[in-house]
């Protein structure tokens, strides 16, 4: 049972009883002292350095900030004692040579599409580095036409345009930013017929109704707008001209029109200041009430007098993308790597975005990297990944994992990455059989702010914000940090998504407030005022995958535990058993409705109302495969446990149930990858087609429930259940 | 079972079988017949000329255009063949002297407190006659303090504002309009130790957010302000000085001071156009999210350095009160009345609150007169009550029935009120035994704008709004208007709440969009642009009232169904039972949570946060005699049914029945009324002490409860329990 016992019991440190997942009794107490020293090395100083120094000027793939910061890093490490290099790729990315938005009517205005720079934040000025407000990967265009407010451009909102009959259809579309990715906007716009996208923050998700406004406050002001990619990640991450394979120089590229990642319409972020004019002109039905923002007037959807001219044009440039990788070599099996990963390019300074992050992996390598010089070594090689280009389509990361795709799979232990890090709660997603695992760590780690672990406080966290007593005793009782699926939006997703390799995202947040996310402002005045002051939670980070990575790359018996795994699969599954007879019930209740044409009854006559059609009824699924695979896998994963719980293990059997350990999850993925997608090959998690970074569990079947495609869903199952029959056998042979 | 069958079925047309609750087969059709003739009076050309012709000028209680509208009505009534007569109280009613409200620091500004006439509403710029911007019963006073938003001002916000560190003792507040009745917001704030009140409508909840604002749409632009009064109804309603009898010239009156329904603070209502810079000008924390509206900054709780000056003072002068009664008197039953009311003042020319329901009255009772005129005579005594002061604490009405009450209670068989009336879905609250009976009527009135029943319609809308698939089913199945229980808010709460007399509250609404409420653009402009063009809804409310009143006036046998009431209250019951029980879980729970500390250390250590004390732990009620009395109650209930349903019941035995069957609910009265407010004596339905309009069913355990009140709750169960018992046993000797 390991440490499950213990965690129940409430918060008991571990640390007294010199016992760890992983290792046994006398090398336990050898890894805790290690661990101690470690923490005796981290500086927030440091943190501070080299998060000052990063972000001092703008660094965005292709920039010489970009290059300069590549080699700033690599340079760090070197000097740590790590084989350091720059590994280059050849991508592409489309920065603006023309943006014009302008109301040609019933007023003129010009959108300014610019942030001003602020004397109370000392890089905000450097206007001739600074990548301009823009939305890569926007198709070039030159568009006019009548404008319509669609919120937040997800397609529930398109079916209420249905309903008050309102199309797109040869329109400029203008969205709140929100509810999804940005990149599902322009591309169900497009869907829709629309000829272009704007998508702006709306100071009620994005500006003053969330508290004060930068500089006075960390809320995104009135010029602030959020730059961002809007690739068509969901299809695949990456260059768009080589998919699967890494950008080399001499790569062989696709024909950009053949990209099917790339949108067919142009699409601009702007602020609210410049969305204002715009949505206080529109006319036609007043907006539905989730569809209002904070701005000071009603919201109209249009379409009427208001009509907008939108001109886009790029540079489509091959440049140079340079990922930083560092090795410390491990000495009892170098061919086996835990490997860290956090991407050092940003939009503009990026203090926040991505620099926190890569301060604090910095500083945990710094450590290690003393603790090196003592002569201590991992028993695993740790493997320092700083990437390039994640900003516009995690570029450093997936043309480096496609490149290295069957090493990696053969080395790659565990890939942990961090992104943003600020003061607040920890957070952690990723191959779950590591839940309990983490919760050894995150039970041992001292909250600054509080004195309590930050298991503790996430804990706390989560009974403040529960609705109801019943979800609080829960918690009280549960007393861990759940460790989420990983969806996409950072470097983790070549490793996870593509190859199968275990993944965890960690990183602290939620008291860092603020509106600063891919504008100018997020910047090293702003992070170290709002976001993380002292630079706090920068150590607590470090401290947090720095143990991580360290137990890892020492552990006698790798801490996967296929027993989580096996509960969350089949949680998932038992959730889309009843999501589908919810979907029976409801669809058959909802065309009663429709065609006794109640909603008609009911709708206002002076108000245009076109009741939907009536849906095809939901079948009943045959899910029996899935459910016998996961009975196998229960008793599969049960079995496993047992024999990694025999306390009579010898060393050499160890270390051979360890190479089967971590390349079992390799086992869930689909040979022919998910619909439509191939890229993405694993069975249990993808990001949503229609949602973006959100994740979708056993997202094969689970998005052909929810587009209604029944024999798509069929065929799902069967494939799921075959990768989980495939995994659960692949678990019963270990020994 | 009489039509409970029919109502399952659907919505089948009952005319074509000549049944109706309460007649003969025979009788039923001349019913019918009658009816019929009635529909045909109706002219929609009269209710728009009786509401302009009255809300061609100010009529506000006290005012010479009140006196006129009294005597317009009268001599309609007159002319209209009733004997008629204008019963003239004479009550207290503040009117201002001095209004000053000004922010003194940080900047100085001071409230216009002045809605400006609008060329696009003809009635707007009589500002002579206006009775200003101001809530009736305010205290005088001139006081100055810092500026604290409480966001609603209700209770829950006051405990928000500890757990924030802030106190308004010695502060003046200001509140938004909503969640409550307006009066409970200066009484809690009084209770809280503040100075001063202001009531402010915020954009977000009556305002721009909602619609395009006045003149342009129908909504509350930003200089429209809510007057109100805050006379504390929820202790007694009417006249301060003359609780429980008639403020006749001679009454006796209290002092002022005594009146324990006067507030002792200064309260003011503003526009959002005066808010503005007080709010923009608070400092302190951010407002949590569910306390922030729309007008666009950051809103901040305060206190800082803004302050305020409010100076108030009022003309307390007795002025006239004139009620207009009209009576048709019954050929078999003079004795017997049924009761018809409508409020004919208003806060300024009040076109939709009150004359669209005035309007709609005075056409359904014109049109009886002209029945009347043919030779037929109703059987029981029809009563038509225009009151005066409904306005400033439903005075008319609460005095003439203080004054008239043990002739009300031997006499009135049925009180059917209106009030504003609009296009939209009908809405009846009330004595639920008449639940079956509504749903007849309702089922064979069509509604002008889709052709089905009005009944069909309100049943399309709960399905329409309806959450749940679940829901929806249940609304398609149960295809009923059901019946809510009364609140306060308007003139049948005397005869229901203080004397037990059946009554029902009816109107149309939902589609009638408007910010206009209370405020000088309340006008004939508006009304017949926005709230029912045509006045076709003032029609159809005359249609269901007139029917309501011609039934019950005709029946042969009254259609009081008290199994419905049995099933009601014992709803109420379990759902007491069932909160008593949540309620200690989450004592339990909440406690727990408390002394571990979580929400502390869940909470930003940067900002204040105090945590509440644990609570006292709920006990175990005993709750038997209630249920003992529900049992007895839903014997005797059906037993009546039973002897209800016996066909062979002779005329006499029916005659005999019905006396008893319209006085059974004067037994649901507890003898000295609810604690602390023994004005209110029904054991059933009261307003809130703390909500105001709102209805608390079984009000005394209910609160008791809320309050966690143990002692009193149990005392109330017993009180309540023994009215239930009295109430069931008149039932068991019915016959």
């Amino acid at each position: 049972m390991r440490s499950l016992l213990l965690l129940i019991c409430g918060f008991i440190s571990i640390t007294a009883q010199a016992q760890l997942q992983g290792f046994s009794k006398a090398s336990a107490a050898a890894q805790l002292a290690l661990e101690k020293k470690f923490d005796e090395q981290l500086k927030s100083s440091n943190v501070d350095e080299y998060l000052k120094q990063m972000s001092s000027r703008p660094h965005h793939l292709g920039s010489p900030g970009s290059k300069a910061v590549a080699e700033y890093i690599a340079g760090k490490f070197k000097s740590w004692g790590y084989q350091t290099e720059i590994e280059t790729f050849y991508v592409l990315f489309p920065t603006p040579k023309t943006r014009l938005l302008e109301m040609i009517g019933p007023k003129k205005f010009t959108a300014s599409l610019k942030e001003p720079a602020l004397k109370e934040d000392a890089t905000s000025g450097q206007a001739n580095e600074q990548l301009p407000v823009y939305n890569a990967w926007s198709a070039d265009g030159d568009v006019t036409g009548d404008l319509v407010f669609v919120n937040y451009g997800v397609p529930a909102d398109y079916e209420q345009l249905e309903k008050l009959g309102i199309d797109v259809k040869g329109k400029i579309v203008i969205a709140k930013y929100g509810r999804s990715w940005r990149g599902i906007k322009p591309k169900v716009a497009q869907e829709h017929g629309a000829l272009g996208c704007i998508i702006y923050s709306d100071p009620k998700d994005d500006g003053y109704f969330q508290g004060d406004v930068y500089p006075k406050g960390p809320f995104r002001n009135e010029y602030g707008a959020q730059r961002g990619s809007v690739e068509d990640m969901p299809i695949y991450p990456g260059d768009p001209l080589t998919p699967n394979i890494g950008a080399t120089k001499d790569a062989q590229r696709l024909d950009r029109k053949d990209a099917a990642n790339l949108l067919k319409i142009p699409v601009i972020p702007i602020s609210y200041a410049d969305a204002k004019p715009l949505l206080e002109s529109l006319e036609g039905p007043v907006a539905p009430e989730g569809w209002r923002g904070a701005l000071p007037f009603t919201y109209h959807i249009g379409p009427g007098k208001t009509k907008m001219h939108l001109k886009l044009d790029f540079d489509w440039k091959i440049v140079p993308c340079y990922d930083v990788i560092a090795k410390l070599t491990g000495s009892e099996f170098p061919d086996q790597w835990v490997m860290r990963g956090n991407h050092h390019d940003a939009w503009v300074n990026g203090a926040g975005d991505p620099l926190s992050g890569q301060s604090a992996m910095m500083e945990e390598a710094r450590a290690i990297g003393e603790l090196a010089k003592t002569g201590w070594r991992p028993k695993r090689t740790i493997v320092y990944g700083a990437w390039d280009g994640e900003e516009p389509s995690l570029l450093g990361s997936t043309e480096w994992v496609e490149y290295h795709a069957d090493e990696l799979k053969q080395k790659v232990v565990l890939y942990i990455n961090s992104d943003g890090n600020e003061r607040g709660f920890v957070d952690v997603e990723g191959s779950q059989g590591l839940e309990n695992f983490f919760n050894e760590i995150s039970g041992d780690i001292t909250d600054p702010q509080t004195g309590v672990s930050v298991r503790e406080r996430f804990v706390s966290k989560k009974i403040t914000d529960a609705s109801s007593a019943k979800e609080k005793k829960e918690w009280m009782e549960k007393k861990m940090v759940t460790m989420g699926a990983l969806g996409a939006g950072s470097d983790y997703s070549p490793f996870i998504q593509h190859l199968g390799i275990p993944s965890l995202n960690i990183g602290y947040g939620g008291e860092g407030d603020g509106g600063e996310y891919h504008s100018i402002y997020d910047s090293y005045d702003m992070y170290s005022r709002f976001k993380d002051p002292g630079f706090v939670y920068g150590v607590v980070q470090a401290k947090t995958t720095g143990r991580v990575t360290l137990r890892m790359a020492d552990a006698e018996l790798l801490p996967f535990d296929f027993r989580i795994v096996t509960k969350k699969i089949s949680g998932y599954a038992k959730e889309l058993m009843e999501t589908t007879n919810e979907m029976r019930d409801a669809t058959v209740t909802e065309n009663k409705v429709l065609i006794e044409k109640y909603y008609s009854l009911a709708a206002d006559p002076t108000k245009t109302f076109i009741a939907p059609k009536p849906k095809e009824e939901v079948p009943y699924l045959n899910f029996s495969s899935l459910q016998n695979a996961l009975t196998a896998l229960e008793k599969h994963s049960n079995q496993l446990a047992q024999i990694l719980d025999n306390p009579s293990l010898s060393a050499e059997q160890k270390n051979k149930i360890n190479t089967q350990l971590y390349k079992a999850e390799q086992n869930l993925l689909l040979s022919n990858g998910l619909p439509r997608r191939s890229w993405y090959k694993h069975s249990i998690y993808a990001p949503g087609f229609y949602t973006g970074y959100g994740v979708k569990t056993l997202p094969g079947i689970r998005e052909a429930i929810e587009q209604r495609n029944w024999k798509e869903a069929q065929d799902m199952i069967e494939q799921t259940a075959a990768t989980i029959t495939q995994f659960s056998n692949y678990l019963g042979e270990i020994k």
